[in-house]
């Protein structure tokens, strides 16, 4: 069976990517009748050299991503991994030319297919009298022999692509005549191309449309050495760390006995290419990328820039390669020139080796000292307020389990209960602060940290809004300002209303209760009495509410004929602090 | 069984992913001991506002990639598609504030446990002292009917990164105090969600690493409108074309019937993301981003900027999602600011709506007139020539067939019959060219379109470059030039070399021979007649040969007793013609 894609046609998936990627960019043109895509400016171009590219689709975004100013005039593209047709080469050649350029380079990448239809169309370009060069890039760092085919072209061609116009622009400079100016670049490139190596690695097949994977891996299994259409690589071998399948790559890259080696040594100043070959995730791209630069550091290897991303891929294929190109200065200014190719990344022109990677953590602020003296009578009033609170959620463990269990996971007394537990740790560690702003804090912290899940965090946060008000006054206005504060954050960021279905309907009605308190002359347990009465009513009329926030809130169609375990649980801790209070 | 993956370790792999993301780009640092990541130009905000972002890892570029002048600060980092600790949250906005920036904006997608843990942190800050403002992105437009926890964060959020540094540009012109400016800029921001969507297509689960995916597929299904951790969508819907589900998913989103809807309609202006979820390859993302070009315009819609690529990815996931913002000018002026953001793409700040994406094909230069009358002395004999060519092909096809069978894929005879089959059906049209050099041009193109495979390439550009001595002068030492061009044309793109078991044995061979041409009074006959005896000679000498070039390269370990068929076929070729000429 085919792979799933999501195209129109098998038959025209390369044009119809195509059309995508002009239709989305406005620098670029396709070339009327045939698969090319040239630069929209390009009557601008009079008098400068074009380059031109191409191959097979399937490597998006290589090449019609890297055409700008600064890189390619323009590309032609085939069907997915087939060379592109003659008639569209030359057509890109006499379009170009009729534009005004004086000569065209073609970049190819070493295939048979392309070798021959691109040198072709030159042939034909040169019979009419258009001045054509070609250079083939060769990086591939996999065989370690040589082939007769020479070594394959891979994701160092993006490369290419990034210096070639600048050196264009230097060689012109010094040289009148265009075509002294193409041969100087094809020897230039020539001699960059031995200074670059380029090895991939992959957990995956690809697959073309239309058709099956063109290989297969097992579970544990990575191809190394593969090429980009997913030909067989050097070896398979079982799937490691990232570490070490990256020190293996390095290691075959450099290794001198590889006759397709980079020799890069310590010292060495180098360019790496950390390319995701399609489907892997950026995530271990990343991951790769944080092994290369520690491994090629550890060798001693200067590197002088680090471009990450996608830019020549396999279709989709789960893989990497790693580029390496020995650089100098002059070859390094020709690689962060500036350019208006969509796919070139947006990397710093910085050295990557030798700066600093991490700042240190900011300094947090001493705690204001507590003048309220612990162990004071009202902190000895504290402990008994949460032992009271803890021993309450302790005796409701199964009670809040089974309620839950109509409705959430089951686990609310279970978490409940984790609260309790870490208050009464802590209480052993010594008094806790008199002062109930730093009191309410304190404990918003130790819930965060013990009590964990959205109870914890919404726990958290009411605490930590309430201690605000209590931070000036701690009078009875002060305590219903700090109720407030608690059920506005929990409301805000919980984004639960009353009615929901949550701990925040038996707090929101005590809290209703409790802006008594805010009157002149107000009775504190005769106003608390109330509020508590209230949330254990609310907490009552949780079953029959329909769950509009929290986990329950997805099991909408679920009969829900039990109260909300948060709510009441939240009933219960106000009733415990009521009880203590009024002995 | 757990999916596989290129990481180090399960507990580590966010960490490495930031470490790798840091070590490549100069522009950042990571705060010790926190998942934290920061401009490393932080000291240069002083009196700025900063803006903080983050959420779960396994969404890169998300969020880190999008940190630069221009767009974020800073972000912070989670576990994979969990949110990140309240304590890294805090580190990071009194970093930023020890760094002397005046308020900071956290921007949180719209999940429960980023909204309750960057809420937490954020009212501790507030708590110290630091004036922090917080926006909840919610711009999924999957789902019709409203839900209590508001719509979902997606990809839109990374165009919140885009715009508002810009804001904040422009508000602190006119408004002097910084708390004011933070809530101008979170007004406006919500203003801006209210007119974005996002919908997402898939057509694969993605798997967290030491995990299973999250979901499972069949061959046939994609899931619709689900969110960047795989959580379910509003449908599951069979495969279609990339244009069907592009339309059904526009149509979703802009559906007014959806409260969820981006109020998109025919004169709208629209900013259109098309961002690959992870492993969707991007011959695919370009038609997709085609057929939405497509139907955004067929229903009136002006797009004014559009960006393809991976911004906010779930992992591996084969999907992507759309993205559609309504804009007026000034917020297009704030999505086109700078960036220095590594992940932000150089897309060009102009109207994809309204210009050509097309320019015309190259105009053919006519065809410089045949002065020789066709149909001469002349070209009677060529006529000959070329009809004993196809006959001795087509009677060869059987034998050369079975001497492909032994080292390749057996159809080197059908391959020639087809030449010779094209040319016979070629001379029936009219008379050939008279002059050789566009004879042998036209037989390239005809060789080129109908032979094919990499035997109609070579012998395209062996006729082609064969041509161009001939264009001057057609005496013997003309004839023998371009037969050297021919062979170095062939070596040079072909990359075989004498001896390596193919075509050019022969063919080299009998140029050998022919270098007698070049001598003044050499006899045409009898030196011809000398070189097709050495050509016969070196293609049974052939099967000799070990393979060096060709498909047989690649079965070096095959016995090879056979003469190479392609070496034969030349030959005979080159048989055929003296033989005409003798008579």
């Amino acid at each position: 069976m085919t792979s799933k894609k999501l195209i129109n046609s098998v038959a025209n998936c390369a044009d119809d990517a195509l059309a995508g990627l002009v239709a989305c960019n406005p620098n670029l043109q396709l070339l009327q009748g045939h698969r090319v895509v040239l630069r929209s400016d390009l009557d601008s171009l009079k008098g400068r050299v074009a380059l031109l590219s191409g191959g097979g689709s399937g490597h998006e975004p290589a090449h019609a991503g890297f055409i700008g100013k600064g890189m390619l005039t323009g590309v032609i593209a085939g069907a997915v991994f087939t060379s592109p047709a003659v008639g569209s080469i030359l057509a890109a050649i006499r379009a170009v030319a009729q534009a005004g350029t004086v000569g065209t380079l073609l970049i190819v990448k070493n295939y048979t297919g392309d070798r021959l239809n691109f040198g072709l169309a030159r042939e034909q370009a040169r019979a009419a009298g258009i001045p054509v060069e070609m250079v083939v890039i060769g990086d591939d760092s996999a065989f370690t022999v040589l082939k007769k085919a020479g070594r394959r072209g891979l994701c160092g061609t993006v490369l290419i692509h990034k210096g070639l116009i600048s050196v264009w622009v230097q060689v012109a400079g010094a040289l009148a005549e265009a075509g002294v100016g193409l041969e100087e670049i094809t020897e230039r490139v020539s001699m960059v191309t031995k200074a670059m190596g380029t090895l991939g690695v992959s957990l995956s097949s690809c697959s073309v449309p239309g058709s099956r994977p063109t290989f297969e891996l097992a579970a544990d299994e990575v191809e190394l050495g593969l090429g980009i259409h997913g030909e067989a690589g050097v070896r398979r071998i079982k799937i490691a760390t990232a570490d070490k399948i990256v020190t293996l790559m390095l290691d075959h890259m450099t290794n001198s006995s590889n006759v397709s080696h980079v020799p890069v040594k310590a010292g060495s100043s180098v360019v790496l290419m950390v390319n995701n070959l399609g489907g892997l995730s950026f995530l271990e791209l990343g991951i790769i990328a944080d092994a290369a630069v520690r491994s090629l550091e550890g060798r001693g290897v200067k590197i002088a820039r680090s471009f990450v991303g996608t830019f020549m891929s396999a279709l989709e294929m789960q893989g990497l390669s790693l580029t390496l190109l020995l650089v100098d200065e002059p070859l390094l200014k020709l690689i962060d020139a500036e350019t208006t190719a969509s796919a070139w990344p947006n990397t710093p022109r910085v050295s990557v080796t030798g700066r600093k990677r991490s700042r240190a953590a900011p300094t947090e602020p001493l705690e204001a000292r507590d003048s309220t003296p612990a162990g004071g009578v009202a902190s000895k009033k504290v402990v008994l307020v949460l032992e009271r609170v803890c021993s309450t959620l302790l005796g409701m463990e199964d009670h809040l389990n089974a309620l839950d269990r109509a409705a959430g996971d089951g686990d609310c007394g279970i978490t409940h209960s984790r609260a309790a537990k870490a208050i009464q740790g802590w209480l052993k560690e010594g008094p806790p602060p008199a002062r109930p702003a730093q009191l309410l804090s304190k404990l918003s912290m130790l819930l965060l940290e013990k009590m964990g899940g959205s109870s914890g965090a919404l726990y958290g946060l009411f605490l930590t809004a309430a201690a605000q008000p209590l931070k000036a006054k701690t009078d009875l206005p002060a305590w219903s300002a700090a109720m407030d504060a608690g059920l506005e954050a929990m409301q805000k960021y919980g984004k639960a209303a009353p009615g929901d279905r949550t701990m925040l309907d038996s707090l929101w009605a005590a809290g209703q209760e409790l802006q008594a308190w805010k009157s002149p002359g107000a009775d504190l347990l005769q106003i608390l009495t109330k509020a508590v009465k209230s949330a254990e009513a609310a907490a009552q009329a949780t079953k029959n509410m329909e769950a509009g926030a929290g986990r329950a809130s997805y099991i909408s169609s679920a009969r829900l004929d039990q109260p909300d375990p948060g709510a009441v649980a939240a009933a219960a801790i106000l009733r415990a602090i009521l009880e203590v209070l009024q002995s």
